[in-house]
C-alpha cells in the first residue's frame, strides 16, 4: 500500500509500505476513506519534535476490511470513525471518560493513517460505526470528529463552556475554530476568538464567534477584559500549546473560571504562584475523543454541525507533501488527504 | 493595644500598636478572642518571603466592638468568624463562590489579627456571626474555620472528594489534616495521607484517614499506585506549595482525576508537557473561605466536626514568638494565641 512517511523535518514522502496485518485478536484493518494533516504534525515537520522515518497520520475514517477474532462491535463493511488513541473503552479510566489515557492506550500516530490501509488496535473500544454508508459530503465532517472536532469539543467541555458563559478561544487553527463551534453548541452566550487572519475570523464567525480580538498576549488579555467588565472570560479554550498561549489563556480567565487546554504543550512552564493567585481551573491534555464520538457522529449525520468546513485544502494522498507545506506556510487551515 | 510584629526573619515581637479605627463606612472593629499562627506565616519567618516590620496574623474570631455606618449584617456584641480576605460577597466573582478574589478583596494579613483588636474591612461581606456566644471549648474550632479548616475544605472540594473516591493528601500540616477531615465529611471512601510524623498520623487517623504512606515524592507516588490498582487517586489535596509536593500531587492523581492545591506556591514551575499528559484537573489558590463559613460554623456549632484539634499549642498573645518557634521547629502543628 501507499502511505506517508516523514523522513526528517520538512521531508514528507508518499511511499510503498507493507500492508498492515491483524496482529492482536482485537485488531481491525480499515481501508482509509480520508485522512488529514494535524496541526501537531507540524511540530516534527518544523523540527521542534524529533522525527526520523516516521509513518504519519492519526486521524481517519474508513471502511472495515478485516477484523481479529475477538472483535464484536464492528464488522467488515462498516464505515467507522476512530480516535487518535486506541482504547479498550472498558477500563476504569475509559469508563470515567478518559479514553485517551486508557490503561491499554496505543497511539494511532505510531501506526500512521495517512495511508491506504491502517491497523486499528482495540477495535471494539476504538471504532464507532456510522449509521450507514455516509453521503460523500459528510466525510470531511466525520473525519474532523476523529481528532480536531473531538479535541475542540473536549477543550470547550474542559473549559465548562455553557449557557450564560463568555468563552474565549486562544488559537485560530482548526482546533480553536472547532472549539468555537463546540462552545456554540454547548450554549455559550458570547464567544470571543483571538485571531488576526481574515479567513479564519470569517470561519470562526460562521461557527458562532460573537467577537474577534486581533491582539495577542497581554494586549489580547487587556482587550478581552475590556469586553468583560474587567473580569475576564468564564471559560477559555487554549488550542496552541506555547508558553505565550497558555499564559494568555490563564490570564484571560476570571478567578474561578475554567481553562480547557488541548494544544500539545511545548516548552511550557506554568509559574505556580501566578497560577495559584489566578484562581482558575485548569484541565486538558490529549482529548478523550472516544467519549464524544457517538454524539458528534449523530450531530454530523443529522447535519446539525458542519465541522468539515475547516478543511480548506483537499489533495490526493500522493500529494501529501504539498498539504503539509500549505499548512506550514499558513496557506491552509487543514488539509484533507484522499488515498 | 498589643499586637504581633515580625521585624525580620525569625524576629517576632509583641508590641504596643495604635488601636485600629473605623476608616471606611463598611469597616468593623473586633476584639480578637483568639488568633493563630498560619503555616504561611512561616514563609517570612524562615526568610523565604521578604518581611520588614510587618503586623502579623490573618485568622481570627472575636466580638464586634464597633461598626461603620454602612454595616448592616453584624452589630456590636456579635461573635464573628471571618476569612483571611475581606470580600464584599456581592460582586460577580463573590457570587460565583470566589470571595478570596472579590473585585474589592483586601488581605487581612496586611492588617494583622495577632492582636487585641482588628479592623475588618467590608464587614458585611466578610464576617459571619455565630448563632450566639460560643461555649469556650468551641473557640479553637471556630478559629480554625477562619482559614485552616476553610482552606482544607476548599482543597477537598477543588479535588472533588466525594463518595466512592480515593483521596490522597500531600502535606500533614494543619491544612492537610483538615483536608482529611473535609474529605471524610464529603463522603470519600478512602483517604490516604502522606506523613512520617507519628503525632500527625494519629490526628489524620482521628480525622478519617484510612491509610498512611511514609514515603515522599516519587516513592510516595509509587506506594499510592500500589494501593490503587496502579491508577492513582481520584482526588488529591496539595497542602504544601513546593515543587516536590505539587509534582507529587499531580503524579499521584489518575488521568481525569482532580488536584486541589492550596499550598501557597513557592518557586513552583509546572512542566506543561507532563501536566498535559497527566490528564488531571488542577484547581486551587487562596481558598474562598467565606463560601464555606456558614456551613462550617453550623457543623462546629452542632459539634459534628472538631477541627480545633489541630491546635496543639495554646499561648497567651504575649508569648507569640514561642508559638512561631514551636511551629518552625515542627514541635507544634498549629499555635493558638489568646490576646
Amino acid at each position: 500500500m501507499r502511505g506517508v512517511v516523514m523522513h526528517g523535518p520538512g521531508d514528507v514522502r508518499v511511499e510503498e509500505r507493507e500492508d498492515p496485518r491483524i496482529v492482536a485478536p482485537t485488531d481491525a484493518i480499515i481501508r482509509v476513506a480520508a485522512a488529514c494533516v494535524c496541526g501537531s504534525d507540524l511540530w516534527p515537520y518544523r523540527g521542534v519534535d524529533k522525527v526520523h522515518d516516521q509513518p504519519m497520520g492519526h486521524e481517519y475514517v474508513g471502511v472495515v476490511e478485516q477484523t481479529g477474532p475477538e472483535v464484536r462491535n464492528v464488522k467488515a463493511g462498516d464505515f467507522v470513525v476512530g480516535s487518535f488513541f486506541a482504547s479498550d473503552n472498558t477500563c476504569e479510566i475509559c469508563r470515567a471518560g478518559y479514553q485517551s489515557r486508557c490503561v491499554r492506550a496505543e497511539p494511532i500516530g505510531a501506526i500512521g493513517t495517512q495511508a491506504e490501509l491502517a491497523r486499528i488496535p482495540l477495535a471494539d473500544g476504538t471504532l464507532v460505526a456510522t449509521p450507514g454508508t455516509p453521503h460523500p459530503d459528510l466525510i470531511p465532517s466525520l473525519l474532523a470528529a476523529s481528532d480536531v472536532l473531538g479535541t475542540g469539543w473536549f477543550a470547550a467541555v474542559a473549559a465548562e463552556a455553557g449557557p450564560g458563559k463568555t468563552v474565549a478561544v486562544v488559537g485560530d487553527g482548526a482546533v480553536g475554530l472547532l472549539g468555537v463551534l463546540a462552545a456554540r453548541r454547548l450554549g455559550a452566550e458570547r464567544i470571543v476568538v483571538f485571531s488576526r487572519h481574515a479567513d479564519r475570523r470569517k470561519l470562526a464567525t460562521e461557527f458562532g464567534a460573537t467577537d474577534v480580538i486581533a491582539e495577542r498576549g497581554d494586549d489580547g488579555v487587556a482587550a478581552l477584559k475590556d469586553l468583560t467588565g474587567g473580569l475576564g472570560a468564564h471559560s477559555t479554550v487554549e488550542a496552541v500549546g506555547s508558553q505565550e498561549s497558555m499564559m494568555q489563556a490563564i490570564r484571560a480567565t476570571r478567578p474561578g473560571g475554567h481553562v480547557g487546554y488541548v494544544g500539545v504543550a511545548h516548552d511550557v512552564r506554568i509559574p505556580g504562584e501566578e497560577l495559584f493567585f489566578s484562581g482558575v481551573h485548569l484541565h486538558g491534555g490529549p482529548a478523550p475523543v472516544r467519549r464524544f464520538l457517538p454524539e458528534l457522529i449523530r450531530l454530523i449525520w443529522d447535519r446539525a454541525i458542519d465541522p468539515g468546513k475547516v478543511f480548506d485544502l483537499e489533495l490526493p494522498l500522493d500529494r501529501a507533501a504539498e498539504g503539509y507545506r500549505a499548512m506550514d506556510e499558513r496557506r491552509a487551515v487543514k488539509t484533507l488527504l484522499r488515498p
